[in-house]
This record gives structure tokens, sequence and C-alpha cells, in this order.
């Protein structure tokens, strides 16, 4: 898995120009032959979607000195698979990272979030992944203080690769003190959605998508407890979502068709 | 968990307007009330994405003879948050049904699936959920072979339950000699993307996302399996994307920070 200087797919949701995809192209720059794909615009929330009813455009950039930059209109999904098809045409790269994201990805947000669906359709495409997500929604976020954590986890990959069918979801709590790295699992939480129900100019009403995120998990092995602690949470990740438990009680259930 | 007459919540990707949502909500009237929610508009391939950016519309229309329907702007997990937040208002369905796609979602294609992510959607509020989904992707699709199994999978449902964190994600071959219903893993598979690329009036590249359903999976205890052998497939699946066999060994590295 390891070589002396690897290529790395850039990419995240929070599109091209963002802040966070800066600071996680530099630091990957310390590491190797860096190529971003990210979206022309923000993509957050749009979880797994590819575009399928309209074409796709993929622009080269003159962004950025010293590294490779595209511009895509589609989604994240979208981002890595013109990568690995139109770019790096066949010949993958050693690692795909994506973010880091203006904001948490732990949790059930994984599955809402473009910036870990990114990571998650470079893992499909079996290539290591890891994706990284700062608790700061904010575009005027400091991302200063994960550098480390983010150059150490990816060298990490590199060097020893990682199980089959698998990726990381890597998120960084709001401190410049961060009392280190917890390995994780996925906490059982939910968003309470609340929408925001306001009236057009025509009296006609529409909705803001608005909630709380509730934990019901008081486990202290998972990434929302290693946030609210101060840790750096990693948590492996997996796209097969069978629910392996399940199949046995299901098997006994008697079918008349 | 069974009722007398349970309330069932009706979903879709392909638009309210789609054959397969007409087929469904026909079979569900039979086991209960049926209310529909579901996109305006095509919504196929948008995977488990929310709308942040802008707000969303819900219109009651009057489609339907008998059944409460909501046409909704935005994706299909959007539907489901709006119905549970501003339809059912906290007193949740008994069910919630999503379908029947046109095209399978059988697979690695849980993820692409907007089908199946509003189902998802509703086991994550705790609703017994099912994704019901046809290999024909076409409008003209012929859904009555399917239905059978569509009420008894629905029946088993509201009668048994389903384990916490799960839901049900049940495949139709397209044949009228459906021999049963087999309980299945998620095939490993991948789509080996091909991007044709074309040129707009002025010269400028546009790519169409295409591909090849590539299966690297010979196990017989697989959703690809059961429908090549022309079985129903139903594989229960979970939202908890952790690998936790990878745990363990993520515990092993030694991190420096």
């Amino acid at each position: 898995m390891s070589t002396s200087h690897p290529t790395i797919l850039v990419v995240n949701d929070d599109g091209i120009t963002a802040p966070g995809i800066k600071a996680l192209m530099h630091a990957m720059k310390e590491l190797g032959k860096v190529v971003v794909v990210a979206p022309d615009s923000p993509q957050s929330g749009m979880g797994h979607a590819i575009t399928i009813g309209s074409p796709l455009r993929l622009d080269k950039m003159e962004l950025y000195d010293d590294i490779e930059s595209y511009s895509c209109s589609g989604t994240p999904v979208d981002c890595v698979k013109l990568a690995v098809t139109k770019i790096f045409k066949g010949k993958k790269p050693d690692l795909c990272v994506s973010g880091i994201n203006h904001g948490l990805n732990n949790s059930i947000n994984i599955l809402y979030s473009g910036t870990m669906s990114a990571a998650v359709e470079g893992a499909i495409e079996s290539i290591p992944s890891i994706g990284f997500s700062l608790d700061d929604y904010t575009l005027q976020a400091d991302f200063s203080h994960c550098i480390k954590f983010v150059k150490e986890i990816a060298e990490q990959v590199l060097q020893n690769g990682l199980p089959s069918a698998t990726l990381l979801n890597v998120n960084f709590p709001n401190t410049h003190h961060i009392k280190g790295i917890k390995i994780c699992r996925q906490a059982n939480a939910k968003w309470a959605e609340e929408f925001d129900e306001r009236h057009d100019p025509y009296k006609r009403p529409y909705y803001w998508l608005t909630g709380v995120f509730q934990v019901n998990d008081k486990g202290e092995d998972t990434d929302v407890w290693a946030l609210e602690n101060h840790y750096a949470s990693v948590v492996p990740v997996q796209f097969d979502m069978t629910a392996h438990h399940a199949i046995p009680l299901l098997n006994n259930w008697k079918f008349n068709t």
C-alpha cells in the first residue's frame, strides 16, 4: 500500500473554494501528489446522490498553485466517479480524502453528508478513503489545530491500508486542546425535525428544515462521547448495510406465497 | 405492533404520479389507512439527500379517490421528514412503505436509491419500514405480479414488527413466475462507471453517467443470486454503518498525537 510519493484525491461537499478543502489539500501536499476534484457550489446534505437526469461538467481550474484541481457541476459522489474514470483513468489514487467538512458528520449524519458519501464512494472504488469534519459550521472555521491529526491518520492509512470494504469517518471537536484520537462506533442518535413554517407574498406556506440532534446512547465508546470529551473520533465505516443479525429471525417468518 | 386498521405512509422517488406508487398505494389500501407523500418530480439517484439551502413546499393533492395524498418539492427523505412532522404530527404511522421503484435497488444500489433512503429514514424515525423495487426501469412497468408479495411482506411486518433500527429492502425479478421469497444479504457489487463524453454547440465537453453493474460475489445467499434465480429478495438493512470488526485492528495503530 505504501508508496514513496502517493497520489491523493481530495474531494468535499462544501465546494472547491471552501476553506476546509484548502486546509486539506495543503496538508496532503506534504504527503504526496494531490489532485482536487470538488463541486462548483456547496452540496451539503446531498448524501449519496448521483446525477442521472442531466449531464455533468468537469472543468480544469487554475485556482491553487502547484495543485491540479477540477471543478465539477455534480454531487460529491459524482466528483469521485468522474475523477476515477476521466482523470485517473483506471490508475486509481493511493488515497481518497474528503473534507475538511465545515460541520460535524458524526453518528447518523454520515447518511446525510455529501463529504462522507464521497469517501464511501472512494471505498466502493477500492481506494483507501477517509472523511474529515470539524465541529464548526462557519465559513470562517479555523482548521489549523486539526492538521497534525489529519496528516497522521492519512499517513497511517497509506502505510497500513484499511480492511476490505471499509473507510474512516474522522470528526474533530472545535477546541485547540484535542486530547488525542479515539476509535469509536457510530452513536445511536437522530434529528428531531422541526419545520419552520413561513408564508410567501402570495400567502402560500413553505417550510425550512431545522431540528435538534437527539442522542439516545450513553455509551462511552461512541463518536458523540469522544467529541464531547475533546477527542478526535475515528469510526471505521462499512457500506454493507445488511443487518446480518436479523437474517435468522426473518427466516423464521412463514410466507404463504 | 399489530392494529386492526393501521396507518400506512407511502413514499417513493419516482414521483407522485409514477405507476409504481399507484400500485403500492392500492395494495396498502387493503391493509389500512393510506397517506401518500411523494416528490412532485422524479428523484431517482437522490440517495439520502435532504434539502438544507432552500425551503420546501408540501401541497395536498386530489389525485386519487379516497387516498390522502401530498406532493412535496423536496427529496424522498424530505418527504418522510415532512410527513412525520407536519402530517402525522408526532403520532407516527404503523408502517412506512416506499416504491414500488421502477428499477432494481439490490446490492450497493441501496446507497444511491431515493426509494431505499426514504425507507431508511422511516426506520430512523422508528417506523417499521420497507422499500420495494421491480427489475423494470420503464414507466410502462407491470407491477401486478408483485402485489401479493408486497401485501404479504407488509402484513408480516405489521404483525411481527422488525428488530430495532432495521428495515427491509425488497426487490422483485421481472417475471410473472416468481418462485418465492428469499431472505438475503446485500451482494458485493459495484458500478464500473463509463461517462459518455459529448460536446455542446460551443465545443465544450459534458458527460453523461453510464456504467456496467459488476458483481464480485458468487454467494448463493445474496440478493443478486435470488433475483437471477427468479426469487423476490428480502434484505434486512441497518443504518449503523460502523465496521465493528475493524475496531480492534484500528486500536492497535500507534498514534503519536
